[in-house]
């Protein structure tokens, strides 16, 4: 922040952090739910002038503003599953995030903490669907588990998984309760409830459904334990 | 129920269901909490005389009814870690209940459990310590949970044993969430849904610390099954 | 699992547990809400091929979905109030699940528990409408609650239904709360909540709306039951 | 109230409402928990001089009030189980109030709502203990149900004898929720919610543990009821 | 019930309890959310049939159930804000029910509670708009309330209004919470939880916006009282 | 109020309290949700006559009832953000409200606010997009802070910039949660209970989502304060 | 703060925020619950250096704590049902702060509240036990509201004051729920929750006993409103 | 674990997992609360003989505990105020984890935090009383927070500080909630909300007062990230 910058973008609706990056290494993202189109392709051009060096993300895309970020940026990478954009060059992967659910149904926001991590400078890979109902599933991932600098552990229902891998590696372990699930699940209350329990230490939590929070967290400790061991 | 029997005993401060065995198989039980050491030993002499071919049975017992108890039954067998008394001759023990427990914390609740399985009529064995931030310690004991009716699954904290019980076995599991935690534990609320949104089926819940009643069906199931088969 | 079998069948969106089936008698079941019509009927038909003996299940079926079904395996057995499929030969039902319902609107998850039930291999029938403000119609059918190996009792509002069938019979009660109701019901805590404080011993517990779970443990319980009185 | 009355006594530490017998047909009552037993006193006295016609009421009484009551009215009337004190004639008993209790722990909740029914002028008996895990106990004092001007039903646990009681009779219901239970019964929330969603219509309830409220409600419905048909 | 009339009708869908008549002094009534119209105009035909003498009543019609209803039974008396139906010839009025409403937005709530009350035999009048942040309209209807038999208070937001009536008049008073509000009303908690911790005695309570269980409980005091006076 | 004018106008479906202006120095406001287009329209037609001084003020405008208050009063204020109308003469702005927010998704809450206030006789401005993950954004609009004579914070997630700002300045703070999240958000829940516990002395708090109440509140503080100083 | 003023005193335990005054206008304050005797008289030693000029604050003093600050400081004034302590001169008491109370219970909270205001530079006095269950009371001190410059109105139970003294008069109410209450009222939520949705506009809620942000603000609001008519 | 080691040691009243150490690279913990001192002790004593190479660590230990620690081990390192011991050689310190306290009443969990990390190999520091009411508190540690290799940040009542550190730096930031506030806090379920719906991203949530659980995965973080500078 100089004389003639104050750190942000006015553009009427929005204050745009443009010295995030100074800050914290990582630039603003656009969280576009509850926006219009025209408000999240103008705050991804912002970001793009103001960090042409790296792309700009945009989270919780509703349908009609894919195809807005689309036309405005025909080389966005665009993850529908994921409700994830990115406008420019991705930075290099550095330091490895496994991203590990415990069912099919947890998918959307396994994919959103996977792209989040790739968007933030780490490698992401995903192993789905190795619910603590069938063990030997995970157990047959555990070479996977061990070799990533940080792990997210994404499930709904009862949310015991994190605790299970817990108890398997001593890697750093991101739990992310989701709203999977029906009745006194209470939208992802059970699962967040029993996250924040663990009984495996090593474990910490994020919001309900908040795949971008985790993905940004691993992000950083990946970078960190890979950066450093160069 | 005869014309001079009206099925109940009125003690003044209590109206004694002696018409219980008849209707479900097994007579009243004393909930000694909250009661005076004299009303809990007027109702266990009260079912000795109703139900002399069977042990009367009271559980939560204050520390001072203990000793009222032992002394106006010298005979009875009592659990101090359980907090349960029996005061006659215990049944025949009819098929087997397995108690399960995650934590050292949970001893008293798997003591109650078990001590009430035996005490309806079921054959009780107790494996301790076996929570899922260890699955070794679990799976080493695979044997006993396969051989046994019904499984008692007793953990605080997140809950997660049940699941993870009843992915390895098919034999029915009775969850117990614990009161054993802290902070976002809520008493036991977080085990207790954990328990209820179990991603494995056939797990099935009761109340908060309530060794009593899974030790009830328990053993009622395991009665059912092994008088069945002979 | 062996060398060549990993246990599961990894369809990139899911990885179907085939030895579910050893471990706990009862083969890995479709739980089709929020997945597509498509990944239903592929995980019916891969059950199908690794379960060939014994009919596929899923539950909880999107009315597009039904369709999708039917077209898949013209012989499917659907229940459209239980929002249930069953695709191939039903397993000789061993034993009997009566399940006792308190009100007419919870039609579905008494249908649910039945159906499922009958598809995990024990005998269902049903007793609808037998709620507490009407005693008299509970105790026309006493003999068909205490002929059964495991009772379901389904209630919604107060869910008070299940005490009083526990004051009644010995046979093994499992409790489903579901979210009829307005108000302080509070989509079904209010009942989930009554059940778990039943002050009749032996009654256990289910999640909100949850036919489903019951029936599986049902099923088990009456399996068990019966087989061994053979 | 007129130009030298404003309807209250302004003792510096309260302003004892001396107008509501003319408002409402009652004086006001001494909520003792919380206040020292001088002002517990000096209140009843205050009451005494406001209203020598009728008994003043205390509730709630700790038990070093209880001496001091005593001390400064000798012929106090007082109930130890109800923690409850009437200084002066009782009125008149006029129509009956009918308190049913369903365990042998809700016994202070039923005492304090029979002692305050019988001070604001109802006749007031009670019968105890029978909760719906014993039917027969309940169905053998109909009668008495049914001779009553109105009932007051107190249940701690699941709550659920309200419903039952309103099924059997169309006498006015006052359903109190109490506080026994442990686990998820929540200090009473389970039986507060199951009462608010009985499936008797006619039930009405009072907050937990507030025999006094119900007893003030059912004594105005009798007294009504009774003046009424002289 | 004798030997030819178990005391109900067994429709398939549901077992109408025709006894409770009998028991209670009044009919079953039909809760039509969650039910067909088919269903609920069957119910009204066997109620009808039944009870000829009083008119059959049906609650929370559904939009299209209200004209099912008017097409099977053209002299319906149907109440579109209340989506009430009576059905024959109501009872005489015997006694005053006075609704008495804090807001504009209670109406529909109100006007259940109204309907029903004259339905169960007793009259019913209204006022309405008179929330406390304007006492004074409050005061102007005095009259009306302390004539009424038994009151019921309507009031949604912070639910103030029972409270302050109950310190106007001794007439019984039932608060009936509303769903009216938004943000930290939480759906009607606030009132409900505001009305059971009411400081003025002789104030009981209802479910978050149930009309119809406020009716059916004033409109037995109001023909209790007035049916004693003649 | 006298003789002729008992101090409010009975227009059937409600009681405009036209006396509140005498007492308060306010007029009533017409909150329009759940209203029909008709009765908003009416009420502000009254509203108009009773004080035709001041503007009469509708909040909550569904869509539709935009336009009926536009085509009844074409010189009506309308903001769409606001969801607010004001018909007739703005009073003179006296001292000055400023609004502060968090993100842009809070704006309809913070134009409320701003809307209400000014129409409550107050100078109103907004500070938007300053929340406390770029601390910068802030301290660059100190001075609008301490030149205010009241301050409104509104805030979603985590609700933290009322604490921030009251570390920051001694001018009265009113904080509004907005329902802004997701998952644990619990609907501003979290913004809500982390307002109310802020460590920052001088922090009052509205409901959630109520610009409305925080806009009459701050108008009345700024009037105050303003006009005091003249 | 300048190159040799950090702006605190770092005291090893605490760093006491002597920048505060700077900021806000009022130094910081010592709250002294969980805080030793010895920590709460070294930091109102150091307060009384950093601002010789104004009267030093505690508040939430525990029973000894009192003793330690008497001997320390044997001219502060301490309220010992406030548990406050003011040590120095307080400032001039410009403007008026009335605080107003339902019930006698709530006094502590009053206390607290009218101290915090005197020591923050308000004129403070009480209007106590005026609950609305007797209207009178309150309607008979209209004429102190109105000339107060800030209300504080405390309440337990249903929380019902704020409504009605908000509908009385137009200055600026401060709504403070107290822990009054049992059962229900869940330790002051029932209270907090009325006031958060009380249907008076104009009232804004601090935390449940929070007397002493409740006179911080209210002190503030009442300065300015002074100083300004100066 | 091999043929003669099933990877615990069973004491019969705790089956102690000494395999975890191969498993995560850290070993098994004592968590004393609710064990006797006598189970603490020898939980001790075996790890030492487990693991002689590094100090086994208690928590939470009971006052009378730490003396029966001190008695059998007097070299162990004791923190009372973090109420943790540790026996036998602390690790190289590898990496720095800095803590970061709002309040002085966080001090125990902030305690705990740091010797816990310290214990499981990282370098720990502590940062007190930087509460967000005080920014400039917090902004004279800047250079602290970014030169960690990860962050713990404990607040109670509203739970701000981690959103303001986690706008000031990318180091990764683990939240611990504290039960340190009042009312409407409810033991630290305002702060655990707001830290899990914070607007800065990167950070994460432990349990309310597990600073333990804080410790252990920021020293894993800390480490990996240190060593793999090296």
């Amino acid at each position: 922040m100089t004389a003639g910058d104050p750190g942000y973008v006015d553009l009427g609706f929005a204050r745009l952090d443009t010295h995030r990056v100074a800050r914290t290494g990582d630039p603003e993202v656009v969280f576009a739910e509850g926006k219009t189109a025209e408000q999240t392709v103008r705050l991804l051009a912002e970001l793009r002038t103001a960090h042409p060096e790296r792309a700009a993300l945009a989270t919780r895309l509703p349908p009609g503003t894919v195809d807005a970020v689309l036309a405005a940026f025909p080389d966005a990478l665009v993850d529908p599953v994921a409700r994830c954009a990115a406008v420019g060059p991705l930075p290099e992967a550095v330091g490895t995030v496994c991203v590990v659910a415990a069912g099919t149904s947890d998918a959307p926001v396994a994919a959103e903490a996977a792209f989040t991590a790739r968007a933030f400078g780490a490698g992401a890979r995903r192993v789905d669907d190795v619910g603590v109902a069938g063990l030997h599933r995970l157990l047959a991932v555990r070479g996977e588990l061990d070799s990533a600098d940080c792990l997210i552990v994404v499930a709904g229902m009862e949310g015991a998984l994190p605790s299970v891998v817990g108890g398997l590696t001593g890697v750093p372990i991101v739990a992310v309760p989701t709203s999977v699930g029906y009745g006194s699940s209470f939208d992802g209350l059970a699962a967040l409830l029993a996250m924040l329990n663990s009984c495996a230490p090593g474990v910490v939590v994020c919001n309900i459904d908040n795949g971008f929070g985790a993905g940004v967290f691993a992000a950083r400790v990946a970078r960190q334990t890979a950066r450093g061991s160069r």
